[in-house]
């Protein structure tokens, strides 16, 4: 294939994290060194900035606000939710076919990189020469092949640091304490809170992930063994667990905040109401525990300033970056840009351009969970092997201190 | 009065902050100067410790260790949410008798200042030598005299920071957004938020303190206009908001959850209530609003790690280190580190101490609120002298870069 000359489209998707920026000006600075592509067009919310015709021209930017913006969390250019079809597809195609634009960018997950897909498919079949590329972000970190996702690191490291305190504040005014984490599908999320501990007796001291059934009896006789043990539990849950039938317990509770009569109040039912009916029925299940708490901590999980992960802010840049020369170079083949995690080394990171279809497949399962190996049998905890997979990814965390407990008769003695 | 004799009791008492250790380790650091001082006593618990017999031999501590404790989040010693009684109070004084202490440095917030107050006067009217001080800590900033309380920097600086990657996330996903802040009396913390503008459409677009009345028909007027002006709201509510008749909502929520048949879902109807349930009437009389979601802050905003104020962590050091230099110079007169605003510089502080009467009074008020002049006439926004008393206690906040618009008649011009 001749070099394929002409405009280029990149666009951010999906929820928020605090290096899909990154991902952003690694392609805006790759781009710089191609000429073949002449307007860098950045989609205002998406592709619905190209349906819209709302762009921003990325090569005209000051300078001095690239790195800036690349360090600023969520998506500078706006992000959609907005999942096409092929019928919005085809609207997308012909606004690329309209702008001369034969580079396609898109920063997103399994959402973005299925749409992707069919973009890409069109322009096969129309015959025009576009270059499609994913480029991968999300904090699920649930994509294939990819050995993590940019995006995730940094979640990671806020759940663990936000764990990290939480523990100690378990600690010095002992009771339950539940948060609930991130995860509709995948527990990769919740599983990172791992990094907390320090100490024995540190928590989390329970651990329920999406991935394996979440039952309530066993949830009481699991808080009961642990308060029973150090006094107190600090317990995290993603909010995409389900019982055994594998229905979400988000789902139950609102329905079934929906069903009851409920006066002139009206619930939302969010994640919010999740940790709200943890606690409450632990408190009914087990009166003898004096203080049951629960937080969510929501949006913070994405979108916090000054807790990256630099590892993962190196990783998103390099998978923009990759993005545009893998397009340049790929000779028309289509594909989204994997993290592998290079044998032999204590970590370091290459990548791999991947097809489309293996990434956005056209059959389940499109994306994956926690492993096996990383969940304890019982269910309830996570194992070393996680610890050594996520470690690299989130860096080192701030060190905690404590006393050493010298007993009055020493004192005295 | 001759130099003061014997040992000490050092305590934490009340809800964690970031800083606390800082004053402890400031009263560590101090009270080795101090000769006289002969054993330094760390409560286990705070007064429960005193007890209990339950103490730390806190001279005795690895010196590398010190430094780290102080930057470690939440009591270090513990804390207790006691609110001792005469009876009680006469329980720690016969602890201390029985181990000639002499000196009591008590951290906490209102009801530790209260405590310490009753123990100093049961100690006066027993003629027992008893130097009692009270150091200053809560992330409410609520307690009277000082300028404000070590504790409230950090958790300013948190609730700011959040505020900015939130404000960015619903930006890039346009909504209405509601986070639920701590402060049931004073709202300090919910007021900081106002830290995060960084441009004119920047949320928060709505900030609601305990301070005023909060009505339900006013809350969606205001957020309507708001989604009218910019597309999107994002919204700081003090968990302590009130109706006109000066009851909770929180309280009105829990009690309504209860009243109300609700099958075998038990809420606990917490602070995440209140946010669900503005969330949800928000729906239900803005159905015209997509996206309606609540956040909960929750006990991150007195223990997150890796988000502490310098200004904050500084004088957490300095009310401890004085605390004990007060009582070392104080000539028997018990009373409480404040902190004060030194007039003619850009920002600094002084200490003063004063008397326990003035910190913890027999009448109300014993707290402090937010002052008139910080709230906006209409009552859901902040004023700018807010933000010159707020912005030095919180320090530089993390740098947020956006792109120019630059329209697509331009790019092709």
């Amino acid at each position: 294939m001749a070099v394929l000359k002409g405009n280029a489209v990149v666009g951010q998707a999906g929820g928020p994290t605090v290096v899909i920026n990154q991902s952003l000006v690694g392609v805006i600075q790759e781009v710089q060194k191609h000429p073949q592509i002449e307007t860098l067009l950045g989609a205002r919310y998406g592709v619905r900035g190209v349906i819209d015709d709302n762009f921003i021209d990325l090569k005209r930017q000051p300078t001095e606000m690239l790195e800036i913006v690349a360090r600023t969390p969520a998506s500078a250019l706006g992000a959609t939710r907005d999942k096409p079809n092929d019928e919005y597809c085809l609207k997308i195609f012909e606004g690329f076919r309209k702008h001369n634009v034969r580079y396609f960018f898109y920063i997103g997950g399994n959402d973005s990189a299925q749409t992707a897909n069919i973009v890409n498919k069109i322009a096969q079949r129309e015959k025009y020469d576009l270059q499609v590329v994913h480029v991968p972000k999300t904090i699920d970190n649930d994509l294939l092949v990819t050995d993590h996702c940019p995006g995730y690191g940094s979640a990671a490291r806020f759940v663990a640091s936000a764990f990290i305190g939480d523990n100690l504040d378990n600690r010095s005014l002992p009771g339950v304490k539940i948060n609930v984490l991130m995860g509709r599908e995948a527990g990769f999320i919740t599983a990172a809170s791992i990094l907390a501990r320090r100490r024995e007796d540190d928590g989390p001291h329970l651990i329920y992930l999406p991935e394996r059934s979440f039952l309530l009896e066993r949830f009481y006789e699991d808080v009961a063994a642990v308060v029973s043990k150090y006094g107190r539990c600090l317990v995290a849950v993603s909010e995409g667990i389900r019982d055994n039938e594998g229905t979400y317990w988000a789902t139950k509770l609102a329905k079934q905040v929906e069903k009851d009569s409920f006066g002139n109040v009206q619930l939302s039912a969010g994640a919010g109401a999740l940790g709200e009916f943890l606690a409450g029925m632990l408190k009914q299940k087990l009166p003898q525990i004096k203080r049951v708490r629960a937080d969510t901590y929501g949006y913070l999980q994405r979108s916090f300033p000054g807790c990256t992960s630099e590892v993962d802010a190196w990783e998103a840049r390099l998978v923009g970056q990759m993005g545009v020369s893998y397009a340049v170079g790929a000779g028309g083949k289509d594909g989204s840009v994997a993290l592998v995690r290079l044998p032999g080394t204590s970590y370091a990171v290459g990548t791999e351009f991947v097809a489309l279809d293996r990434v956005a497949p056209a059959k389940p399962p499109f994306t994956k969970g926690v492993p096996c190996e990383y969940i304890s049998p019982a269910g309830n905890y996570i194992t070393d092997k996680f610890l050594s997979y996520v470690q690299p990814l989130v860096g080192e965390l701030p060190r905690v201190g404590w006393f050493e407990q010298i007993n009055t008769e020493e004192i005295w003695g």
